[in-house]
């Protein structure tokens, strides 16, 4: 290994949900939610069909003194419009119905809950859907909003915000962000389109391209920070695709490869050619092909939310007040303040349902497709509007059947479930914050983590694939977390690979990559590259846990049964640490066997033979009906 | 008046729900609301009849790692009993079904809904029942519990608290309250018992009868504090009869008037006699012939959460290790701490589950319907268990079939709601919270106001009735905290009439007693005893506040469409303060109008003529379709 364990006190813990990371922030979130209308994209079904009427839910603030609430849509691509129940020409009109009071504690006020159904539409149809509610009495009426988390650094509350809003206005100023709210269009497509069979079942290798391979048998540059250029290629990725697929791959995701300023990539200035230091077109078409050769899919990582302040659409916009663009963004006070990625004034945040800008941002991935890629990582999902992943999915599937889309929202599990049907995916930042409590800050007990678990799993619809990670760019690496501790590294890997949804490994996390500082420090200095260090290769690699890895991949994709099926806990010792899963079908069960404690084990096994079929140390044994384990030892039995 | 109005600064802000004031306690609250096994009374129906299922749901909170959850009940009477899903002899169990995970961005984890289903039952069966949650595949079942606030002081939690609970802890640390948890047993019983009309239908005059009147020509005793006694009496109250009856009454709610050390009462000594000082048990039945024959029921003030520590249950209790009374309480270190009404170790809380000190409790309330009692006012509700008011219910309905009950729960809606089917009604602390924010502190706007008010009354089934105050014995009169605006008080006044559930004027409030402190100081000291000075009787009386009170009572009682039937808004605003809510059936509506703003109104009318039928003011008047109001000032009109 090339890096020392970690000593103790330098390893932060994790701030994975930094916007919901206090009580404070949860409180002023939930409040937020309830200030106005609330609808977060509640459509029973999550995602319809031909032939289903969809029920929407709405919840009304205590401020909204609405005694009428109206669902104005279009099956025509239209902008649904409509005013105090009556809808504008070409537009549909559903008068909802009051089901109940709701008392809410924290808010020590009254909520109410409306529903109404928009009948069956064809296969095909996009609903594009404004809700209003209003008053028989007077002009307390409102559209319905949404709070967009965005960039102005500056707590001001933007749009159509109403009485009661004092919360969202204090939220706005501790997250320096701003909250734009106003009345949404929000929509559905009614197809019968199914999550990808390829993505569903691949291991995912996350490549950081300027961070991965050089290539040509150049080495990586030493930049004079790490905010430079390591010198990673596209050409270098490709060099490497066997030692990729060797982990048992079915899918790389890229880290951005357009035109951009940065070594990140996420700040693009154009979305239809590749960024030079990381290589051509013809470079990216290699790579592409060499993959696809391998039975490897290649997602590209696609920002929509926000480019880099110099890309020519933004300029634009910035220097000519009667530019066509100008409406693509958010100006608090033009030119100078804007709404922004979380207040960086560099990534100047587009407004989603501008329909130039929206088709704007939807056409590169179109083109993406058409060159071979199949499919995007979707950054930052909460900021553009599910009416524009509504159509982002409709136009990328139309242009590939098979393409996918895994979205990344830091969020609470009611928004991740919204994007059933948006997406084919969502990174499982929930299931990443209690893997690392669990495996590698000890922070959870067994009945804990496998009440989690089970609850996780459930809360969301076979639709939505929940991609897992251990790590990834934006946090210190589990590694680093577990300070040095492969053989926590290993057991929160089998777990993660005997769970039901696509495992992501973050590229060189199997080759005992770590790092020498930690990514957060107390006082919210940090140093955020710690986490993107120069891939590890040749010596330096850890042969053992790569060698782990390269079985683990195996095993996930030689024996479905130990992720596929139903799962049940079968022991859980909370004082020791142990947790048994057995998995599967009836007749095909495996029995996934964890101590996550600092004892060796000797684990009395149910009911029947079961023999090894793997282990994450050479010290796991199975003797008559005990399981022996060592200390963060973990083992899959087989049955019979 | 006797007093003049406060000046500004010594008027405190109202502070109602103490353990619910900030936004701590409320996280708190409802973190130890889902610590554990949690079912918080909810049943469907809520009053259960003859031939009818009952469904019963329960929260797991993230700490509960169980995936079975088994309802255990009983139908004779007996205690329910079982483990792992096996029932104990005469116990039947029901298995009850998984529902949902839901996501609880509060406590950042997931909870679990379950739901199970007792089947019907004959009229008169108490059902009593216990809930299990517990696990296949390990030891961590646990009994649903529910959270008692109580009174050790010491922040102690007692019982089967059970992992997770470090937020009780902490809530127990901030209230100084003492949290007993544990498995319960849960009752209702299936009857047809219905409100008594009389109860519907009754204006309640409130009286703190050492405060009321001495009777027999005697003045107000001048005791050295507060504290002390002043002399009113039961006489006294008979004397004064007519005086209460020309006010409309239709009951009378008298405060404690059992022995007891204090002039409260609420610790008393003895539950079967008069406390000398007020009067003889001869005199009790004369108020109570002298009420009857006016058609005046009365109600006594009955608290079973607690008695005074010179109890002599409770003296034996205390000395006598071997005492039969022992267990009656709840020694968290015998003798010298014990479980008590917030802390106050003069106010020893008695186990309401305990089946002797449950029958002691409830057969001095037999005893007293039999004297010719009508009902009770029932102190502190939550102290005492949801299966003791089913077994107080079925008891005193027993004992006479038209007698009622009114809880007081300072809590939240959802807790009000649960007592459906316990009590007849609950004292309405969120309206009162609603009406002195809105007529007195003028921190609500109308339409504010008029939201709550519409979900409020949609929150609670018919079967409960909420009734109605301004003020009471344990906090700032309404015309203090007012500032003296004997306009604002009538307004408010003339608005809780005006609604549908029976309104209580708690005494000498129609007749312009305010105080001279402030009962709370920001310091904490305060002066509670400022909320019962001495009645105002004949020229130190408002006469025409009391002649307003007296009309206003007629309006109620004469017409019965101002209360009663549905409500709506029809007219709102905002700026100005003004706020119209046309009330009863079609056919036979009147308009309640409220100008709540400090200017003169002139109120566009709606269609159709209107005459005035009661006014706040001579200064209100309807000239064509124009109605004015003064600042402050308040009409009902009739059509037609």
């Amino acid at each position: 290994m090339s890096q020392e364990p970690p000593t103790g006190d330098n390893v932060s813990s994790d701030f994975i949900f930094g916007t919901m990371a206090t009580d404070a922030r949860r409180l002023g979130y939930l409040r937020a939610e309830l200030a106005g209308v609330s609808h977060r994209h509640r459509i029973e079904p999550l995602d319809p069909e031909p032939g289903q009427p969809v029920t929407l839910s709405v919840t009304l603030g205590p401020a909204v003194a609405a005694d009428r609430l109206t669902i104005y849509y279009t099956t025509d691509g239209a902008a649904p419009g409509g005013r105090r129940g009556a809808p504008d020409p070409g537009t549909f009109a559903v008068a909802c119905e009051r089901l109940a009071s709701v008392w809410d504690t924290l808010l020590w006020a009254y909520t109410e809950e409306w529903q109404g159904t928009i009948p069956p539409q064809p296969i095909g149809t996009t609903v594009r859907y404004r809700i209003e509610a209003w008053s028989t009495c007077d002009e307390c009426s409102a559209m319905a909003s949404e709070i967009v988390g965005s960039t102005a650094g500056d707590g001001t509350v933007l749009g159509d915000v109403g009485p009661g809003d004092t919360n969202l206005r204090e939220l706005g100023r501790e997250f320096s962000l701003t909250f734009v709210r106003g009345a949404r269009t929000f929509a559905y497509r009614v197809d019968e389109e199914r999550t990808p069979a390829w993505l569903r079942d691949a291991i995912i290798y996350h490549v950081f391209v300027d961070r991965f391979a050089p290539g040509g048998g150049r080495s990586f540059a030493t930049p004079a920070t790490p905010m430079g250029f390591y010198g990673g290629t596209l050409a270098g990725v490709t060099e490497q695709i066997d030692y990729i697929a060797a982990l048992g791959v079915g899918a790389i995701w890229l880290s951005p490869i357009f035109p951009s300023p940065s070594h990140h990539g996420y700040d693009a200035t154009d979305y239809f050619s590749v960024e030079p230091r990381l290589g051509t077109g013809a470079e990216l078409r290699a790579l592409l092909a060499a993959a696809h050769a391998r039975g490897i899919r290649v997602l590209l990582d696609y920002t929509a939310n926000h480019f880099s302040s110099s890309h020519p659409v933004f300029q634009s916009a910035l220097r000519d007040p009667a530019s066509p663009y100008r409406d693509w963004f958010t100006f608090t006070s033009y030119p100078d303040t804007y709404v922004s990625f979380f207040g960086v004034a560099d990534l100047p945040q587009i407004n989603s349902d501008h329909p130039a800008a929206r088709r704007f941002m939807i056409e590169p991935a179109l083109y993406w497709l058409q060159q071979g890629v199949d499919g995007f990582r979707l950054d930052y999902t909460i900021g553009p509007s599910h009416a524009f992943w509504t159509d982002f999915r409709a136009a990328t599937r139309a242009a590939r059947a098979d393409s996918a889309t895994m979205g990344e929202a830091v969020d609470t599990a009611e928004i991740l479930r919204s994007y059933t049907g948006r997406f084919d995916g969502c990174l499982d930042f929930l299931l990443l914050q209690a893997l690392r409590l669990f495996f590698a800050f000890g922070e959870l007990r067994p009945s804990q983590f496998a009440t989690f678990l089970q609850r996780h799993l459930s809360a969301f619809p076979p639709g939505l694939l929940m991609p897992s990670f251990l790590d990834n760019h934006d946090m210190n690496r589990f590694l680093w977390v577990s300070r040095g501790d492969v053989r926590r590294l290993k057991l929160a890997a089998l777990c993660q690979y005997t769970l039901p949804h696509p495992p992501i490994v973050y590229y060189g996390t199997e080759a005992g990559l770590s790092q020498e500082r930690d990514v957060r420090h107390p006082d919210g200095s940090g140093h955020p590259e710690e986490s993107r260090l120069p891939m590890l290769w040749g010596e330096a690699q850890n042969d053992d846990l790569l060698a782990f890895y390269r079985r683990l991949g195996a095993l996930r994709r030689e024996t479905a049964q130990v992720w596929r099926g139903p799962r049940r806990t079968i022991f859980l010792d909370d004082a020791r640490g142990h947790l048994g899963h057995l998995c599967g079908e009836p007749g095909a069960e495996h029995l996934v066997a964890i101590n996550n404690g600092p004892a060796d084990a000797r684990i009395a096994l149910p009911d029947g033979r079961c023999s090894l079929a793997f282990a994450t140390t050479a010290d796991a044994a199975v003797s008559g009906a005990t399981l022996s384990l060592p200390a963060y030892g973990g083992a899959v039995l087989r049955q019979g």
